[in-house]
């Protein structure tokens, strides 16, 4: 076999995604305090200069770790909407495993880094005004897809807020899950308002 | 009028109150980075010398600030559940006035100070067993009092998870308030649930 040569600027998109998903891993494991671009970079296996050749400061750095985070849990969300695009119509049993994947979003290391990073945003006035746009979008983005997943009808009143209640119901979830391992707790609690979401929902379908 | 002297028992305890109310407010808005010993001295207007013999450590002030958060917490909610025992019997116009109440724990300074520390916790091998003991007993606090409050019967299956549900709802509303101010969507989301939590209880009692 010959040397296999790998073009510059296919070497220069991997290098940059191994710094992105480094970030989010220090961010979930150290906190915003802890991660540092020179953390990263030896997480990543990336010499800090070529860090910085990527990412000119921290703020970029995890600016753009955001974003990735956003776009990875947009990308789980698609996966799930066009899932169910196949599936079968509303009914209790796919209320439940909508609830449960809704829930499952809250709870993985993506989760543990956006909330770091959310809680440093409240602190640093750089990174503030950055995280508040991005939730938004992703915000708004998840409720499209949770409203879709559920087969909800939000022209009908109430509608709209029993979704978002839910959200902020599976955020809460995630935040219980940071310390200790809450997952039979939630299994239960998944089970039962699964089971409420879907009576409301069909009252007024 | 003589000099009035304050018994040193008094100043004592004065300080060390000034100091735990100092290291609630400074993790609120500069995070546990930006929480330091002298900060929280400073904050209090007392000597970085005065502050270390109360707590030598900056684990021992901020565990202790902990304690206090959940002691101020637990006071509020025992007034709520006093209040309400002198109320009415429940109904829906009461179980929205309490659905309130709880969310509102969780969208003051001591929620935004309970927070940090606890996404500290996850980043800090010292904080985190005493801050997962801590969030157990004020978890375990805040359900038995959402359970008296809202007059629910727990041994009918379901209803604990209900309430489960509705406090991590609670939760995660606290957490959508941390950057942005959230009240006018919060205030139509707690509008709707407390009207699903009352039809859920109302249907069990």
């Amino acid at each position: 076999m010959g040397i296999v040569t790998v073009p510059k600027q296919d070497r220069s998109r991997v290098t940059r995604q191994r710094l992105l998903e480094a970030a989010i891993s220090c961010l979930a494991e150290y906190g915003w305090a802890g991660s540092t671009v020179s953390v990263v970079a030896e997480r990543a296996g990336v010499s800090r200069g070529a860090a910085q050749h990527h990412f000119p400061t921290r703020e970029d750095l995890f600016t753009a770790a955001v974003e990735y985070v956003a776009e990875v849990r947009s990308q789980a969300m698609r996966t799930l909407a066009l899932r169910a695009s196949h599936g079968t119509r509303p009914s209790p049993v796919r209320t439940r495993a909508v609830v449960r994947a809704l829930v499952d979003l809250y709870t993985g290391p993506l989760f543990r880094a956006a909330l770091q990073l959310w809680v440093a945003a409240s602190n640093e006035a750089e990174l503030c005004p950055r995280v508040i746009d991005l939730e938004a979008r992703v915000g708004r983005e998840t409720h499209r897809i949770a409203v879709e997943l559920l087969g909800a009808d939000e022209r009908v009143p109430g509608i709209r807020e029993t979704v978002q209640g839910l959200l902020d119901m599976a955020r809460g979830l995630g935040l219980a899950n940071l310390l200790t391992d809450d997952a039979a707790r939630r299994e239960r609690v998944v089970e039962q308002w699964a089971h409420i979401v879907d009576c409301v929902l069909k009252s007024r379908r």
